[in-house]
C-alpha cells in the first residue's frame, strides 16, 4: 500500500491500419491529454514520455490473400518494435499506446528481444489469434497473436515486411481474459495448443478474484518470467468504454478490469503494457468518449501500483496542531 | 465446445392480454428479425419455424371478480398448448416467443402433455404465482404459475374458457430465479409450498455460478426430468432490457442472464423455452429496443449451446500456406 | 423473510455547508416526496417523521487554517446531536436524511450520548477522515471522521463551534465499506489506527456476501454494540447514483448497495442510520435525479427489513374460493 518507484517508458503508436475504422490513431494524444503523465508521476512512478512514433505511408499496399495491409502494418510494427526495445534497454517498464492491436506484433516482438521468454496476459474480447489463411476479415488487428506463437508458424503464409518477425512466445505462456467474440477457427486454435483462456464464462463462473489467482499460478508454475500485459479496451463492457471499434456486451466491469491491473502489478514482474483500441470517433457522445479514455488512464495507472484502498508514502508525518 | 446439433422449434405467440401494456405482442417477429433462426441455424441447429399463432378476438371479456379478460387468455393458451404439444411431437426442443408472461400456462401444459413430469426454472423479476383470488391487480401475466402447480388447486376459482387447464408440476419441481418484486400474498405461497427460489439476494449471496450449480443438483437430486425454462426478459436488469412492461431495478446482468442459459443447456435436458415480455413500445429510444431484442435472441443462442469461449465443428482442418 | 416491526424515527438535516456545492440541501425532502414514510410504513414499520431542522445562518464563518465554515458546520451539529438523542430517547431507531456528510458528526454525537459505546459502518467512497490539518479541500463533509475519533485527538486543533465535539469512537470499532478514493493522509490514519477497511478492491476480492460476513465477524467479536450506519449515496455506482457531489468511478453495484442493508438489518442492532449526499442539482436529467433519490429510499427500506425475496405478514391467510 505504499507509493510504487516504477520507472515508466512511454511510447504513442498512433497506427490504425491494422482495421478499417479512422479514429483509433488519436489514441496516444488523447489518453496523455487526459493526464497520463502526471498521474503517474503524482504515484511516485519515474515517467519518461518517448512521445510518438510517426510511420510512413506505404504506397501500393495491396492485400495478399485476404490479408489487408499487411505492408503498412509489417513496416509499423518493425519501427515500433526497436522502439520497445530501446525503451526496455534504458531499464523502464514499457507503455505502449495505440493504435489497434495490430501493434502488440512489434510490442511484443520488441520487448521480447530483450528478455529471454516471456509471459504474455492478453486481457480482450477477442483472441486475435487468426492466421492470415483463417481470418474472416483480413484486418491484421484480429491476428496478431498467430505471427508471434512458436506453434503457429507452419500455418503462417509469407507476407510482404514480415520477414523480420520470427515467433517468440510459446502457447504454454500466455493467459487470455475476458474472451467473449472467439471465431470458430480462432476457437480451434485455442484448443488444439491448449492454450489458457479465460472467458466471461469462466470470469462469471470463478470470479475475478480466482480468475487472477489462477493466472498467476498458471503463470508463475514454472520460471517466472517478465509479464507482457496486452489490454486492449474493449475488453471492458461497452456501458463503459464504448469508444472502441468492435465492442461486445457482456464485457468486464470497470472494477474487474482495474483489478486485473492491481493483481498484475502485485506480481512486481510486468515488465510491459500495450493499452489499444481506444477509438474516440467511435464514440457517439463526448461523455461516451471521456468514460473510455478516462478508463485506459486508470487502467495503466492500476499497473504502476495505484490502489483503490490509497496509497501513501512511506515516510509521511502526520501534522499536529 | 463443440458446435451444437440441437433441433429447435420454434412458436411465434403474439399474445397481450395478459397485461395491460399495448407492444409485446410484437415480440416475436422482433426477435425474429434481429436474426433468430439465422443465428440458431449458424452454430449448427437444425430450426423449424412454425411462425406465428393467430388468436380470435372475444367478445364481451369482461373480468371475474379481479381477473382481467380470462376468456381471451383461456382460449390463446389452449390454442398455444396445441402448438406446443406439435412441436414436441415433431422431435424439437420448443422456443415460444410471446407475448406476455400468462402465454406460459399453454407452454408449459402444451409441453407436459408430451412428457410424464416437468421440471421448470422460471427467471424472472417476479414470482407470477397469484392466484385470481389474490392477485391485486388481476393481470393473468402475474398469475400462471398458480394454474400450473398441483398444490394450489384447491385456491383456484373457476374461470371462463379455463376448465382445459390441469395442474401439471408439483412444487417441488419449479425453481425460481431472480425475484426482487414479490407480492407479500406470492411470499407466503412460495414459503408455504417450499418453492426453491433464488431472489436477487441469493444471487448476491451466492454468486451466479453456485445458484446454478444447487438449481442443477436441486432439480436432479431424484429422477431427471426434461427442463421447461421460461424466461422472462425483465429478470434482466432494466439497464440492458428496458423495453419490457414491468421493469425492477436490481436485476441479473446480461452476464449472469447468459450464464443462466449455457448452464441450463449443459444439462442436456432443457426440452422447451419460453421468452417473454420484450416489449418495443416501453423502449423509450431505438437502442433501448434493440437492446432488449438482442438480449433475446442471445438468451434463446446461450440456451442451444453458443459459448463465449467459442465454438468450433469437430472436423474443421486448420488452412495450411 | 416476516414483516417488520421497527420504529423508526425520522430527522431531516437540510445542510450543505460542509462543502461547496448547492442543492444537497434538498435531499431530505425529495427522499420524503419519494414516498420513504409511507413504504416503510408499508412494510410493517412504525414510523415517527420528526420533520427538518432548521439551521441559522451564521456570520463571518471565515475559514479557520483550511477548514471552511467551520461555526456554521459546528452549530448545525450541535442542533442535529440534541435532535438525534431525543429520537433516540424516544425509543426509535433513528433515520437522519442530509445534507452533507459533515453531518455524521452531530448524527454519531447525538446517538452515542443515548448509548455507551458504538459500532459505526462507513459506505461511502471516501474515508471522510481528513484532520482539519491534512485536508486538501478543507471541506468539513471530508472530516467528520477525525473528529469522533479517539485515537485522533491530539491531531485535532481547536475550532469555532466545535469545542462541544467529543470523540465517542474507537478506531476498532469502525468498518468501512466501498472506499475507492482515499487521500494519501487519509490512506496513512487508516492503516496507522489499523482501522477495518473493504475497499472497493477487497470487495472485488471477496465478494460482498463475504464482505458483510467478515464485517459482521469483526463487529461482534467482542461486546456487540448498538450499530450506526452512515451511507453517503456516492458509495454506488455513479450509474445508478449520478446525483451526488463527488461521483466515484467503480462503485457498489445496487445490488451491494442494498445487500449491505438486508444483512445490516438482520444483525438485529441497527440504531442509527444516516443517507447523505443526495444532490438533485448535480444529476443531468430528470432520470439521473430519480434514479438518485429511489435508490436513496431503497437502500433505507433494506435497513428496516424489506426483503428482495417478498415479505408477509405472520397471520396471512390464503383466499379460497
Ligand atoms: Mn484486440
Ligand atoms: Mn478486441
Ligand atoms: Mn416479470
Ligand atoms: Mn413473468
Ligand atoms: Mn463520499
Ligand atoms: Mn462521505
Amino acid at each position: 500500500y505504499k507509493r510504487s518507484h516504477h520507472s515508466v517508458g512511454i511510447i504513442g503508436a498512433p497506427f490504425s491500419k491494422g482495421q478499417p475504422r479512422d479514429g483509433v490513431e488519436k489514441g496516444p494524444d488523447l489518453i496523455r491529454a487526459a493526464g497520463l503523465v502526471e498521474k503517474l508521476k503524482a504515484q511516485g512512478c519515474a515517467v519518461k514520455d518517448y512521445g510518438n512514433l510517426t510511420f510512413e505511408e506505404v504506397a501500393n499496399d495491396e492485400p495478399v490473400g485476404r490479408v489487408k495491409r499487411p505492408r503498412a502494418v509489417g513496416s509499423a510494427n518493425k519501427r515500433l518494435s526497436a522502439a520497445v526495445h530501446a525503451v526496455k534497454s534504458d531499464g523502464h517498464t514499457c507503455v505502449m499506446l495505440g493504435g489497434d492491436h495490430s501493434l502488440a506484433i512489434g510490442s511484443i516482438l520488441g520487448h521480447a528481444a530483450s528478455k529471454a521468454e516471456l509471459s504474455v496476459v492478453w486481457v480482450d474480447a477477442h483472441a486475435d489469434i487468426n492466421t492470415p489463411l483463417t481470418s474472416p476479415t483480413g484486418n491484421i488487428h484480429g491476428q496478431p497473436m498467430s505471427y508471434l506463437i512458436h506453434e503457429l508458424q507452419s500455418k503462417i503464409p509469407v507476407l510482404p515486411n514480415f520477414s523480420w518477425i520470427k515467433p517468440c512466445v510459446s502457447a504454454k505462456d500466455i493467459v487470455y481474459i475476458g474472451l467473449r467474440d472467439v471465431d470458430p477457427e480462432e476457437h480451434y486454435i485455442l484448443k488444439s495448443l491448449g492454450i489458457k483462456a479465460f472467458s466471461m464464462s469462466e470470469v462469471d463462473r470463478l470470479g475475478i478474484a480466482k480468475v487472477m489467482e489462477q493466472t498467476g499460478d498458471y503463470i508463475f508454475s514454472k520460471v517466472k518470467k517478465p509479464i507482457h500485459l496486452s489490454y486492449d479496451i474493449d475488453a471492458l463492457d461497452p456501458s463503459i468504454t464504448p469508444a472502441t471499434g468492435t465492442p461486445v456486451v457482456g464485457g468486464l466491469t470497470y472494477r474487474e478490469g482495474i483489478y486485473i491491473t492491481e493483481t498484475i502489478c502485485q506480481t512486481g514482474l510486468l515488465s510491459a503494457v500495450d493499452l489499444v483500441e481506444v477509438n474516440p470517433k467511435r464514440g457517439r457522445t463526448e461523455d461516451e468518449i471521456s468514460s473510455t479514455v478516462s478508463a485506459a488512464v486508470d487502467l495503466i495507472q492500476g499497473c504502476f501500483g495505484k490502489l483503490r484502498e490509497g496509497n501513501h508514502s512511506s515516510d509521511y508525518k502526520m501534522p499536529v496542531p
